[in-house]
């Protein structure tokens, strides 16, 4: 299968993002908030999840696909990394510039790296987004392998620092599509039973959500300005409805390892948080 | 407490209201639609319910209030009616005005009636609301009592020919809302204290958008185009959280008598529906 290899390094067009208090709450909803986060809900005293950094630059993946001129059902979420550099704002009109930094040759598949990095309208840096995108079929091109993945894993036999269980609803991924993502694999059961799932899954992007929300509440006491950076590898599938148990290890008081999997399931995330 | 009687027959500016498919799913979220509703919450295929004819009209109820000079602290939404002439587009750009027809004095209080028209852009009426909204300590003004409310009691000691129950998530009215009804009755834990409530109550047009889901499904095989009339008094609270039950009996094979309760309480809608 055929990659374009002239993209990497390629700078998309800028990409405008407007929206409104109504987008930010929608989010929160997407990501699982509820009546007892009043504050992410309600536009008295709104604040913004860290995590709402991936849905301005979420278009640029959609121009690194067409760059590379791969096919898209042939595409994997492998990991995001997002950057939170100052508070984001509750409206506002944002600004994305996104590039193909690298394109690595993983033999059977390719895997497409894409920064994206959104400033609000006084040409301010708010946060940055890194995008892996796995494309199955398409390595081989005799191109670099890339470093090996990043493991995260927790200590060997040490109990987590934090534990946090969070019900998705049986109809999580009706609300946080409407953020954006309406790629037809999370609603529509013929095309989620064509990529051989029983019915539509959850969005990767969704459960990267609610890990945040979970780690903002269990390390950062709700506080929007805590959260650094949070370094995701998605590991396996989320169904709506499905219970995302999270714990979290410390690695020191910046950073800890997190893994997320299931209940009756297995991991789902493999992640670093880096807290300031 | 003053009323302005002038406003009686006063009309409002045209209100536009303009929406897209992502609106449309919005509101069947609002009102409780599910991956089992699939037409009603994915773009392809996609149907509009009945009950969103609500949404467009409901900036004119705010007009209606301004006009009258009332206090919306003492407003208590009594009911509203729904005629559906055509089926409801998924996107445009309609135009409602509205019209005070009448001030009824009840003595205590005053009832505030608002018809609403609904127009496409080509001038085709699509829909017609009728708010009835009671204002509590506006009455004695010497005015006409006005006829006494319909009762829509189902027959006496009839089983319902249908029964439906529906059950409203915890943080329905954190869905609901973002159709536009931002009250904050029912999402500010402190207001709602000052209103008498222990906690936000579910928006009255949220349980109509329910029980109109429920006759839909249940008297309508989800035809949208064979809903023509739902004429609603709003009788009750319904929490977030609650299991509506919604009972109907047949009067002929065009009209139904509905009655609405939730699980473990007291009636909350009385209501007629009118088929095609």
């Amino acid at each position: 299968m055929a990659i374009n290899l002239d993209a990497v390094r390629k700078e998309s067009e800028p990409v405008v993002f407007e929206y409104s208090e109504k987008d930010v709450i929608l989010y929160a909803l997407g990501i699982g908030a509820s009546n007892e986060d009043i504050d992410f809900v309600y536009e008295k005293n709104l604040k913004v999840y860290p995590t709402f950094a991936v849905i301005p630059a979420f278009p640029t993946m959609a121009w690194a696909i067409t760059k590379t001129q791969v096919n898209l059902a042939m595409l994997l979420h492998a990991g995001q990394k997002i950057t939170v550099y100052r508070e984001i704002p509750t409206k506002g009109k944002l600004t994305t510039v996104a590039r193909i930094t690298n394109i690595y040759d993983k033999v059977k598949s390719a895997l497409i790296v894409v920064d994206a990095e959104t400033k609000d309208e006084s040409g301010t840096s708010l946060f940055n987004n890194t995008a892996s995108l796995f494309i199955r079929g398409a390595g081989g091109f005799g191109g670099d392998r890339g470093s090996s993945t990043t493991e995260n894993k927790p200590p060997e036999g040490k109990e987590p620092d934090f534990h946090d269980e969070l019900v998705t609803l049986k109809d999580q991924n009706l609300i946080y599509r409407l953020s954006g993502d309406t790629n037809p694999l999370h609603v529509d059961p013929e095309f989620a039973k064509l990529a051989g799932f029983d019915r539509p899954i959850l969005h990767g992007l969704c459960t990267f959500g609610f890990v945040g929300r979970s780690i903002l509440r269990s390390l950062c006491d709700n506080d929007t300005r805590t959260l650094k950076s949070f370094d995701v590898r998605f590991t396996g599938i989320v169904f709506p409805g499905d219970t995302i148990i999270v714990e979290g290890w410390k690695v020191n008081s910046k950073r800890y390892v997190i893994q997320a999997k299931t209940q009756g399931g297995g991991e789902v995330i493999s992640a670093t948080a880096g807290l300031k």
